[in-house]
């Protein structure tokens, strides 16, 4: 099957081709969402890197921009950082001699044909941001931040949807402390993952200690140093924890955040990396207060983890039905006549989209400011009919404007959920739009 | 020289890295902004690939979500497209035959070794989402816009800083449409261009018509026909043009925007491309109003074009005196005591940073609201060396707070190119910001 096949088109084949792999019931209830909500495709062209449409591209980019917010309140600086790196840098940082077989190799045209690798993980370039500038103690937590494209060479049978991929992006993150810091940090973050998951009432979790794996860099004390501080912060938690033996990065122990799903499913989220190795790899230092040359500590941290598959576990979560700041679909208005009440609509929806878009296209949008997805369903269908189809597509409200709404100029709004339609001005129903967004609702 | 190399450390080290191919006047006081601003850095484990440092990350994340906003505003949806394809896609697109030598080559490591290209461009990803849904000539125009990261293998003696890269972001956007809809939507796109270029006070352009190159695909009517009309656009602008004859894309003719600076050099940074070909190369169709299948003709479209490249414009355009909206350091608090002052200064910088960070890390930030970046410089020198210093370093504004400021909880501020210092409450200095952000000022 080739993208340039024939009998591409349709909704039943991209169904299939979503669903060529793995078919287990919440994978299908999953794809069956994504295709009615037009979320994402795939396509044989480009195994396990997803094609995320219009809504589905709304969706990740609310996660990424709610992650932003919550890093910059937990002093996270963003870089963005290069995709290749020749294999030098690879075999620097461990990964060619312990990672080599799930990478992907690239290669120039050229004449030189210099051998890179396509990045699998942030880290060792995070460790060239830290190494090429002078750092003293005063920088330090040093907290790097980065949403950049990962890619790892997944065995083709093994990848199905969203949560097996090839090309993924990660709230990733990478802190450069002291010895005495490790604990406050490792701290700070387990408080930033529980009110991550609070938002999205996403409560049930445990922590796991993963230890030393049989391939390893560093010496056993190392090792066994950082599992010991490990667990003494795990203790502190007053959470369910326990240990993963043997199951640590090759470059250090981790605590991986297991999140239960309404199943009873668990699903390796969030994780907390302690790392002696590469600070050394690559000879990190920061001039202590008494000036000497002292070596870092670096913790790799991410919250959602993948945010392909934190989106398909929200899909599952929410079961499609996003609450309102969240859903690519947040209210479609419906004029019960297009010829009389179609101009009305469109100036409610204009209205309820908040102040960055605006009717006029020869000034600048401002940087800051609401917007909220608004559609007017200009179909000649009867108002059930499009109230209906409005539910299956899961808007959060739909407005409707007739007679009475023009002439009084109010909107009648009702929920996806509740069949009770209120009357109210436009006005109170944009308010309400912004004080659902300020409670993550 | 790799990136092990003993030598690393230092800002002499950094400046040569950076000035180490092409070393004319513009590129040095580029470089010496950039270095002293600490915006990005470059290293030989991947030669045109840039690093972006926390505070060059913030002017393209500006960009960027000044760009998301004003597209919006013109109707585009934005996708999130794979980076790797296999060859046959680059073969149906024609870039395997006309671009591959610029194209980097992408292997797996398992033991299928398919054979990839990293995408040099986003067009063809975009015909792949037109073509595998359903379309109909009701969601005509359909405008897609992109934010990836491209790769060209450029030649390694032509790399330069951030204007000749390998690896780069554009503003791009890929719009479908009827034969009728073409020129509305090249208006369209002169206007958001033009809105855009007026904010940054970059006024003077003229745009260049580039015809049918040595290397095309397609018949030589069908580039007659699309570079008639655009032609036909180009005279009702009223605006300077001029036809570069052979220097258009492979695929069809084009509209550069040639932005001067303020030495006179032109830099070539918008783009508008008329296309026949992919979508017939793609099979790409649309359901007309009568059910008759047609093709869609496709317009390339990008504002800023290179990031990258527009990022250099501005900082030689700016001299490195950024516009408050823009500045990645936007205030800076000086306490005149840090043991007297130092409390009330972080109090004021916390109020001057806006509503999305507050002090308070166990709830989340909020998704909307204002974001300043204001710091406290709390070392222990004189008041006038740390103002001279954050002259130097190009804040937007300084805050002094003393005793009296204490006494009377109000600040005392002043700008960067004024010595004139005024007396107000944190409040009305917030408000000024938000001013300021307001009318890009």
């Amino acid at each position: 099957m080739t993208s340039t096949n024939e009998q591409h088109e349709g909704p039943i084949r991209q169904l299939m081709l979503c669903a060529q792999i793995k078919e287990d019931t919440a994978a299908l209830t999953n794809l069956t969402i994504s295709h009615k909500q037009q979320l994402y495709l795939t396509d044989p062209v480009t195994p396990g890197s997803i094609f995320f449409l219009p809504h589905g591209t709304r969706l990740i980019n609310k996660l990424v921009s709610f992650m932003k917010h919550q890093q910059l309140k937990h002093g996270f600086h963003e870089v963005i950082t290069p995709l290749i790196y020749k294999k030098q840098l690879w075999e620097q940082s461990g990964h060619w001699d312990n990672y080599k077989d799930d990478m992907f190799k690239v290669e120039g045209t050229d004449i030189e044909k210099e051998l890179y690798g396509l990045k699998p993980m942030n880290c060792p370039g995070h460790c060239l941001v830290f190494k090429k500038i002078d750092r003293s103690v005063g920088e330090l937590p040093l907290r790097f931040s980065d949403f950049s494209s990962l890619h790892r060479n997944e065995a083709s049978g093994a990848l199905s949807g969203l949560t097996r991929v090839r090309r993924f992006h990660q709230d990733d993150g990478h802190i450069f402390c002291t010895g005495e810091q490790v604990k406050a940090e490792i701290d700070n973050t387990l408080t930033l993952i529980n009110t991550v998951y609070r938002t999205f009432d996403l409560n049930e979790y445990r922590l796991l200690l993963s230890t030393r794996p049989e391939k390893y860099i560093g010496s056993v004390e190392e090792w066994n140093l950082a599992e010991s501080n490990l667990k003494e912060v795990l203790e502190t938690t007053g959470r369910e924890w326990s240990i993963n033996e043997g199951d640590g990065a090759f470059y250090g122990p981790k605590i991986d955040v297991l999140l239960k799903d309404h199943t009873g499913k668990e699903h390796q989220v969030a994780t907390i990396q302690l790392d002696f190795q590469l600070p050394a790899r690559f000879e990190l230092k920061y001039k202590s207060s008494s000036n000497s040359m002292e070596r870092p500590i670096m913790i790799h941290r991410a919250v959602f983890g993948s945010l392909e598959r934190f989106l398909a576990i929200l899909i599952d979560h929410y079961d499609g039905k996003w609450p309102f700041w969240m859903n690519p679909r947040q209210a479609i208005v419906i004029p019960v006549s297009l010829d009389k009440h179609g101009a009305f609509a469109e100036q409610v929806a204009a209205q309820l989209r908040g102040d960055i878009v605006d009717g006029n296209i020869n000034t600048a949008a401002p940087l800051t400011g609401h917007h909220f997805h608004v559609d007017v369903d200009t179909r000649n269908e009867t108002v059930g009919s499009r109230t209906k189809d409005a539910i299956a597509k899961s808007y959060s409200y739909i407005v409707m404007v007739g007679d009475k709404e023009v002439e009084s100029q109010t909107i009648s709004m009702r929920s996806r959920s509740s069949r009770k339609i209120t009357s109210m001005t436009v006005d109170e129903a944009a308010r309400t739009f912004v004080e659902l967004e300020k409670k993550y609702e």
